[in-house]
């Protein structure tokens, strides 16, 4: 595989796990009020147009991550609608 | 200018943006407990691989969202030390 694919590969893997923490801190206090639901509604949007980029690029790295990251917001808008819906 | 850069450079923007929902509730609140430091270091040192990534793909997008998401991430993580550092 091309070095620079696996580096954008593993550049996502570590993007995407950057999420982990914050889920398991979600769920272990639940509470998320601090969390504004903007930030992952508008990364989610963001993550979609960055999707797109990656499709019309053919680059498998970006597809994935965003693909990934698209999923990690959607998880944490549930889990913030969930634990502190009102803040 | 390509219209995939130019769909990369709005990609960035939005993503971008979604810190600053996030900025603008921590600076109100002078809370941000409930997120985890983890969250953006994480995705500060995977950012990071990501412009490393733009850079050796010569791709202009990716460069400059992950620089300013970088700069974002820091700016986060002084907030979380300066309003809740011990949690």
């Amino acid at each position: 595989m091309d070095t620079v694919v696996l580096l954008g590969l593993i550049a996502g893997a570590v993007t995407s796990l950057g999420f982990i923490p914050q889920f398991i801190r979600g769920y272990r206090t639940k509470e998320l009020k601090d969390i504004s639901y903007f930030m992952p509604a508008i990364l989610a949007v963001g993550m979609t147009l960055w999707l797109l980029y990656g499709v019309l690029k053919e680059a498998l790295p970006i597809i994935v991550a965003n693909a990934f990251g698209i999923g990690c917001c959607l998880v944490l808008l549930v889990m913030k609608k969930m634990y502190s819906p009102r803040s």
